[in-house]
Parts: C-alpha cells; structure tokens; sequence
C-alpha cells in the first residue's frame, strides 16, 4: 500500500497510538488502513462414495484438481459463499451444508472454510473457472493431481471420517510447505 | 473507496472481465481492489461453572460486558488471534482452544469465530480496551449488559450444551437485528 484510498495522499508506516504494531497510515487524513486476512470458502460435495472435484481453468495451479471454492464477498454468509462458489465452477446447486473443516494458513493470511454438502441431483458441468467437473470414486482421487494441500487435507480426512460415520468439524493451521532437503 | 492505493489515481465502480459484480479499478495502473469480509476472533474462557466477561473500555458499546474477542490479524492463525485477543483485553493466557461458534454477520461483512477455552490458572485483569475483568457465575450473567448479540448467542449455547457435556461446532447466520414494529 502507497497511497490511502478515501483520499489519496500517501501513506507512511507508523504505529498509531494504542496500537502495537506498524500499519499503513495516511500523512493527510490520518486514516488507518488495516490488512486483515481472507476468506476461502467451499464445499467438498459428495454422493456415495464419490466426490466431486473441478479441473482449474486458471492460474494457479492450472489444470489440477481441486474443490469447488473461491474468496467470500461482502454481503454474503459463509455458507452462501461456499454454495455460489459451488454454482460457479461446477454448476451444482448445493444445500444443507455442513462446516466440516476450517484452516489457517498464516504464512499467507487466509483462512479456508469447507463445507460438507450431499449431491442430491447431479447435475454439474464446468464454469467457467473450470475445465473440467466430475464425480470421481473415492479409490480414484488424483492425489498427484491436487491444486493446493487444503484439497488433499479435506479428502483425506474424509475418507477417514466415513469409516466412523462421525465428520468433526476441526480448526487447524496448515504451515508453509517445507521442501525436503 | 476514491483513489488506488497502489498507484495513487482515481478508482472508478466497473465489473471486470470475467467478473459478474462491480469492484473498484484503477483508471491508470488497471489494479482491481476487492473489499472482503473480516474475521473476529475471540474466546469463551470459563472456569467450572464461571465464565470470563471483560467490560468494554472502548467505543462501540463502551460500559457493556463482552467476551475477549477483536479483529484477526495477517501472520496469524484464528486460534492465535483468540488468544491475543484474550491476553490484550483480558491479560489471561489460555491454550487448548477448541473451536465452538462462527457467526456469518452478512450485513456487516464480519465472520465471528469464539473458541472455547478452559481457564487452568485463574490469572487476570483489565488490559488497555477493557474497565474491567471478572469470573461471572452462569446463573449472575449481565443479559441485559452484554455488547453484542454474538456474545449473548454465544453463552447461551454454552449454558446449554453444559446440561449435555456435548459441545458441538456450529456455523450459523446473525441477521441485523430489527426492532419491533
Ligand atoms: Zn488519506
Ligand atoms: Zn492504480
């Protein structure tokens, strides 16, 4: 951030008062603008022992599967934003949905919420944010294939959690990957 | 929003390519500048049949009682926000934070997240935003002195779910609140 946005001066880090940590302040009007993280929010759709994911039509990660989600907008609930996400890549209209999983990934301020939601009629195609959407077995995700760690962590736990029947809603923090070596 | 905060320049009201709804673009440097929903992020801190209520020192709502709760900050995760929430407004320190409510608060553009959290070491007091802290007994709680409607929702569920040990995560909508007639 330069420049403030209600009226354009420039900006200078400064720690306000009472604050103890430095944010972009403008030098005219005194306006403190706050960065605060992001909202993902999506579903992990399912019907049987299936699942359905989205093949990315964007960057990043073009061409790799993923679950349908995408940054909540203002207005909206978490849920809303989870089912207009759905709407938009795969052109499914979920409901009833669940929160299942929820993510902090501080190395990149976003949080991620996913939802569990059951396809009662499957019907989907491709947004277009998407190359692709399919029902895909259980025994069948392609786990070399997966667009970001948030996906593979959801399915995984997933394919655990149906083997009890008991789908915990859990809080927790994926850090940035560290490559081996 | 009236100027680009990366370039300085007017912004004006359009929907982007491949966008269906209006955002704020630089009319020089083209940045499009989403606005997103926040992320509060506090604690139910109790204590057997006590919970922690702090007394606001600061505007909204200054005088009425709250649970330890702000706004989330980059860098961090929403467990570590609630418990910087709860030692900067509480100078409690508590671990194990169990995820148990998240309010979508649609017309405002907030998600609440309150993590139970079991207080082992009874240590605390009023930081810079509160007048005061204390343990309230659950039958003493101030209904008619509470700051926020996520508050009350809050330690309503929670003297419920006492009766049946079973703490269940929801996720749920607060609507603005009408006043009768
Ligand atoms: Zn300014
Ligand atoms: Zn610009």
């Amino acid at each position: 951030m330069n420049f403030c946005s209600h009226c354009g001066a420039k900006t200078v880090l400064a720690i306000p008062d009472g604050d103890d940590r430095e944010r972009h302040v403008c030098s005219s009007c005194d306006t403190i603008h706050y960065l605060n993280p992001k909202i993902i929010t999506g579903c992990l759709p399912f019907m049987g022992d299936q699942v359905l994911l989205c093949k990315r039509a964007i960057e990043p990660r073009y061409g790799l599967w993923t679950l349908p989600a995408g940054f909540m907008e203002n207005g909206e609930t978490v849920e809303q934003g989870a089912a207009r996400e759905s709407w938009e890549e795969a052109r499914i209209k979920l409901n009833d949905l669940q929160l299942y999983q929820v993510f902090s990934l501080p190395h990149i301020s976003q949080v991620y919420f996913f939802y569990l939601a059951e396809i009662t009629q499957p019907d989907f195609g491709p947004g277009p944010e998407s190359l692709e959407v399919k029902l895909c077995h259980l025994d069948d995700i392609p786990w070399d294939e997966l667009a970001f760690t948030v996906v593979e962590s959801t399915l995984r736990y997933f394919i655990e959690d149906r083997k009890t029947g008991h789908f915990p809603v859990r809080s927790q923090t994926l850090e940035a990957m560290r490559r081996p070596g």
